[in-house]
Formats: structure tokens, C-alpha cells, sequence
């Protein structure tokens, strides 16, 4: 078959005469199956049961500093959780806080603590300037953009290359304009593209030299071990970089066990400049007495260590890769000969990047949700939901088990084909 | 013995100098004994260990809707923990979110959001006004004001009386200043001082015609079920009461298990009108997908029911009214005939409320600290740690055991006596 550029307005009517067909077959079978969000499988969370084992009542549960943990105190976390979290970050125990059950949450209130006391003692709460910026590379992540469109941050698009958002106009409108306060990154794996941000990236936003002296770089290493194969990405430790040129108090970096242990009852983490880490004690002091000490005790004694994260990690891989596996198959076969779509092929993440013919995103989502598979809305991917292209969508492929996903891999295929024919023909 | 005010200067002279004989002995000892907070005490602890258990790798770990616990989802809570606590606080489910493991961070982040977005739609963010006042009856809980004074808010200082807050003055208030947006109740075994407020009381409360259609009572019913015996206070329903007025609105209602089950790893709930419900679930989705649903799993299988939890208050009971029991028969016995200090008999909550003679707190503080005792610091209980008659110190009986709880008071007894000699001195 040609590509569909190039066939005729008669080929392109047959062709989708037979697609409606197709797809009609299809919204007759009822299927609901949900492909909308990066959502571990039963079998993933499956893997982590023992860990509910690992406090009982049997147990003594001392951290061992000797904090009963079942009690209050312990703001920043049991000392061997710290530990286990600063070697999986590669930072100091001095230079985290381990929180809730949710990185979103630290972001969130990370974002609402600058708004309202600002990032630094001497610079004014965010809440009292005129205007605060964000730069968005895109793709991104939607809860991401959610986040500073509900605090009346004005977003602006940075686009993605292979070697993580373009850094020439990073460096450009940070260094120009101190109303830009900030910068979301997924630096590994990012999120929907999967890439990893090179090493001259990660160097590059170390080097940065914002005009606004409270500029942050929010750094949600969402990521950071889950690689899809024993072939992976390296990230640079950014605050190694940062440390080396003494601007560590420009990053907040972020990572949960949301995908590693289970989502909803993980532990999340936060890095920072001890400078940084400092006032955010100070100031989570007002806001709890502390987060969950059995949880992160659970944790510890299940993984031990950084290294028992990664080896539990490879479990996730074995069980997940297969279904990227499949996307990649169905893509190659169904739409690569077409000519109407490209995607990325990652190493490790939740997603695949799917980007349709120009203006046939919003249509592929409303015909495979007609057809009874729910994914990431079109625009989602981009701030204020508006991809400009309407061309991204965010393929997750996680949650349904591999036949399912079959199924709903096939129905995506052939909405793709029809929006694209409906396109050409249009 | 005489009362000290009525003894002659020699008297007193010679009283202080067996006092401070007995300090010194006292000092000799290097005690190291914490009575700063209202934490329950290690056996305390031991009665909910069994809770750890009913969650285990070898249970399907299903909500009742069917929602696996241990993935993503579930924004305000699982059914059966709605039910729960909807039991436990008498309102209906839908006027309540299940939260993370702090009622006060649920409280610090109502007052953010307040700052950040205003409590009604179309009401200024509280951040955007010049002025926004809070009135706390005094004396209170230190946490609470040290939420306002973090977030810049002016608080005013309203008596307690035996029934509760100063009404009167509460009415007068917040009928006439617009500013006034909020005041701190802890309407059972209020904190420190152990009261409840009556059915008036909280019936004007319902009434309150507030100036400020943005005005809000936190409601930080922390001791709804925490009773000493069998004879004990009843709180009436200020959600019902509301509903009765129309001003539902009004109210935000928090609680926890932390003194129930464990401090720090335990579930905090909040509820107010369906409206105001609604409006919080909205802006809890762009803080978090949800909060920690095994625990709440946990909590549910462990305690079954409202009663559950209320027969469960029966064994923490047993545990602390000896200590409460302690305290006041050695305050009885050594400070009563002496006429220097006042003191409640709380039938429930976690402290007694202990008032010296004028200007005599922060000495009593001083003296117990540099004696081997870490009290909660004099002033604590009121707005700015600023105590007018520097009189009150918060006792905390819980946490030592018992025969460290009798060392304390005994050295407590000889600071107030010393204190209040050395002031009769001045």
C-alpha cells in the first residue's frame, strides 16, 4: 500500500469506506478499556505484596536512631530512609526530605510555598508579583502544567529535541526576563517522550544564569530506574553539576516509589541545596509533624537498599516491555508504511509519544473513545491543553494486560488511518 | 500550711530556701523527662499493633467499589473509609475527604488554599487583602497559631469560659470586621484547657452572621472520641446545627486517628458542606491523585466501624486516666493548699491546663527545664507565644510512664512553689 500522501482522492475514499467498516466492527464489540493515564498493571503492583509483610505486629518498629516510628516526630524521615533515597539520588542524607505518598504533592506545595513566601528570604512571594512564568518543554507532563495554570502562571512552550528541551532558548529567556521563575523538567525518560536529557543538557541547565536570582528548575525525576532493559539511559546527577558551579539552590528535584512499590501508598522525595532543604524544613515544621515513618520503614525493609530498588525494578521491566514491545510492533506495522504518524522508541518510562498528521489528534482520541478506549486526551500534553498542532498523543501502555492492549492497540491503528484519510480527504 | 500569699517575708524566705533545697536535689538527679507534646505513650502505641496485620501479602486488597487500594485513584477517600468517618463525625459521605496521615496538614492547607484561591468563588483570594485576622480563644493550640502567624494573619485573643469560647465577644467581632476570616476551635477537651463547648455555644456558633461572606470556622474536633471514663463530655453537632441555618458553609470540620491508632501513620478526614466539599475536591486534584488508600484499608478492616473505633478510646483510656489521675491528685495535694495556681479536670482530651500566679510561667518553665523536665513552653498556648499574664502552662501527662510522670510532677510541684515564693519575693 502507498502512503497515504500520496494515493488519490478515489483511493482515499475506499480506503476509508473500508476503515468505517472496520471501526464500526469494532464499537460493536463494547470494549472499555483505559490506556488514559501511566498506571502500573495488577501484575506490577503484584510484586511488591511481600512489602506489606515487612512491618507486622510482631516487629519492633525503631528507626535506628531509635524513634519509635509508629509515634510523632521524624519531620524529614528515619535516617535510613534518607540514606536509601540519597543513594538512589546520588545527593547527601542532609540534602533530602522525604515526604507523603506523592511527589504531585511536594511539587504542588513547593509551587504553593514560592507562591506564597517566595523561594528565597530575600525575594518577594511570587503572589505579589505582577506576572511569574514557567517554561514548559513539550510534550510534558498535563498534572505538571495543571499545577502552574491553577496558580495563574503563564506557561510557554519549550520544545523538545533528542537531547531534552532547546536549550538555546532555555538559556535565552531565563537569562532575559526575571519574570520566568521556573522550568518543569522529566529529565529521564521524559514524560510522554521518553528521552533522556544528554549530558550537555543537563550541564547546560546547571550552567544556567537566570535573570531572576529565585529562578527554580523543578526536576521531577519521576524516572529516575525505570529503565526498560538492561541497554539503558545515564542521566547526569544535575546537582553534582549544580555543585560545581555553586548553583544547587537553583533545583528541586523530585522521585517517588509510585511506580516502583505501589502507586498511592509510596514514598516521595525531595533534593535540594542543604541551603534549600534548610527553609523547606523550616517551613514544613508549620505544615506537620511528619509524614508516614511505618511506610518508609516498610520501604527500607523491603528494598535495603538503592540497589534492591533496581534489581526490583528489572521485575517491572520483564513484566511491562512486552507491552511497549507490542505498541512498537503494531506501529511499525500499521501506520509506519503509511506515511501518517511517528513515535519514539524508549528505553525506559511509562509512555510512547505518538505524533499524528497535523490537526488528527483530537479526532483519533474521540474516535477510539467512541470505540471504547479511553487515552490521554488530546492537548493534554501540552499547557493549557492546547497542543498547537494538534498532532501528540500520549500512549500508556501499562495498565491493561498484553491482550487487552492488543485490542486497544488495534482500535488505535485504525482510528489513526481513518482521522488521517478524513484529513487528506477533507 | 498557710496560703503564700498570706505568709510574712521571713516565712517565705525560709520557704524558699527548703525549696531550693529540694530543686537542687532534684537537679542532682540529671532527669531527662519529656512532657513538651500531647503524645501517647509507648503502651498506647502497642494497642493498635494488631492494625499492621490486616493488611497482608496474602489479601486481595480491594476497595468496595472495587478499586485496587494499591494503585492510583480514589481522590477522596474509599467508600468504606467515607463511611467510616462519616459515622464517626455524623455527617453524611459525601460531606467528607478522607486525607493523608495529618489533620494538620489538612488545616495548613485549607488556610493555603484560603491565601491562595479565597474560600468562596467570588471572594477575593485572602492573599490579595490588606488585612485578614483570625481570632483564637486562648489559651490554644501553639500549632494552630503558628499556621496564621506563618501565613501573616493578624489572630485576636478571645477568653475561654467554662462553656467555650467568649460568645459575646466572638459575635460582636466577626458581625463587625470584614478582615476577620477565621477563628481556631477545638470544640472538645478543647487543647489545653480540656473543655467542651456547650450545646449555646455551639449553636451561636451556627448562628454566627459574620461581616465576611468568606468567613470560616476551623473546627478541629482532634478529641472527638478521646474520654477518660465512662462519664464523659458531649459535643453537640455543629454540622447539623448549621444545616438547620443554612450556614454550613461555614464550617471546616477536621480529625484523625492519629491519637487513636498511630501518630504520623494514621488517617486525618475533613469535612464541611457538599459545596465546600466539592470545591475542595477540585482543588485537591491538582495536588495529588490521592492519598495513601491501603492505610485507610488498614484502618477500616481493623476498626470496622464508628463503635469500633469508640470501644478502642475505652483501652487508650485505661492507659492515660491514671496519669491524668496522677497529675491532679499531686497538684491536689501540693499546690492547692498553697493558693498559687489554678487547674482544669478535663473529663477527655490530652492535657490539663495549668495557670499560676501572675508573671510565674515562664520561670516555672525555666526552673522544670534546667531541672531535668521539658515542658510545652510558657506562652505556647496563646497567639505570638505571648502569654498576657504569663500564667498558663499546658501539662501533658501521656507520654512518660507513670513513675517518670510522678518524678515530673514532683519536680513541676516544686517549681510552681518556687516560683511563686521567689514572685511573692520580687
Amino acid at each position: 500500500m502507498p502512503v497515504y500522501q500520496e494515493m488519490s482522492k478515489q483511493q482515499l475514499s475506499q480506503e476509508k469506506q473500508k476503515l468505517e467498516k472496520e471501526y464500526a466492527e469494532f464499537c460493536a464489540r463494547n470494549l472499555k478499556l483505559d490506556m488514559s493515564r501511566g498506571k502500573p498493571g495488577k501484575a506490577q503492583l503484584d510484586l511488591t505484596a511481600d512489602m506489606l509483610d515487612c512491618v507486622n505486629s510482631n516487629m519492633e518498629l525503631k528507626a535506628e536512631d531509635g524513634l519509635d516510628v509508629r509515634n510523632y516526630g521524624g519531620l524529614d524521615g528515619i535516617p535510613e530512609a534518607k540514606r536509601l533515597f540519597s543513594q538512589l539520588l546520588d545527593v547527601s542524607p542532609d540534602e533530602i526530605v522525604i515526604g507523603g505518598n506523592s511527589s504531585l504533592n511536594l511539587m504542588y506545595d513547593m509551587v504553593s510555598r514560592a507562591m506564597l513566601f517566595g523561594t528565597e528570604e530575600d525575594c518577594k512571594p511570587w503572589c505579589k508579583l505582577d506576572k511569574v512564568k514557567f517554561l514548559c518543554p513539550v510534550p510534558g507532563y498535563d498534572r505538571h502544567f495543571a499545577i502552574t495554570e491553577q496558580f495563574g502562571i503563564e506557561m510557554i512552550n519549550i520544545d523538545m529535541t533528542s537531547d531534552g528541551p532547546d536549550m538555546d532558548t532555555v538559556e535565552r529567556l531565563v537569562s532575559a526576563d526575571e519574570a520566568i521563575k521556573g522550568i518543569w523538567c522529566v529529565p529521564m525518560y521524559s514524560n510522554p517522550d521518553g528521552i533522556t536529557y544528554s549530558d550537555e543538557t543537563v550541564r547546560r541547565f546547571a550552567a544556567l544564569r537566570p535573570a531572576a536570582k529565585d529562578f527554580r528548575i523543578f526536576w521531577d525525576n519521576a524516572y529516575c530506574v525505570h529503565h526498560l532493559g538492561e541497554v539503558h539511559d545515564h542521566l547526569l546527577n544535575i546537582m553534582d553539576e549544580c555543585k560545581q558551579r555553586g548553583s544547587e539552590d537553583m533545583v528541586y528535584e523530585f522521585a517517588s516509589t509510585s511506580k516502583v512499590s505501589f502507586p498511592g501508598s509510596g514514598v516521595a522525595v525531595i533534593a535540594s541545596s542543604r541551603k534549600n532543604i534548610a527553609r523547606l524544613k523550616n517551613q514544613l515544621s508549620f505544615q506537620t509533624i511528619g509524614y508516614d515513618k511505618i511506610n518508609q520503614l516498610r520501604h527500607v525493609r523491603y528494598f535495603k537498599d538503592a540497589d534492591g530498588i533496581r534489581e526490583h525494578m528489572k521485575k517491572h521491566a520483564a513484566i511491562i516491555k512486552p507491552k511497549f514491545d507490542l505498541v512498537l510492533q503494531m506501529l511499525e506495522q500499521e501506520i509506519a508504511p503509511l506515511g501518517i504518524g511517528t513515535w519514539n522508541k524508549p528505553n525506559g518510562g511509562y509512555f510512547i509519544s505518538f505524533n499524528a498528521m497535523e490537526g488528527c489528534a483530537s479526532r483519533i482520541y474521540e474516535l477510539c473513545q467512541k470505540g471504547g478506549v479511553v487515552l490521554t486526551k488530546a492537548g493534554a500534553t501540552f499547557p493549557y491543553e492546547k497542543d498547537p498542532k494538534d498532532s501528540n498523543i500520549r500512549i500508556a501502555p501499562t495498565f491493561p494486560p498484553l491482550d487487552e492492549l492488543a485490542l486497544a492497540m488495534q482500535l488505535f491503528c485504525i482510528c489513526v488511518k481513518l482521522a488521517s484519510v478524513e484529513k487528506l480527504l477533507a
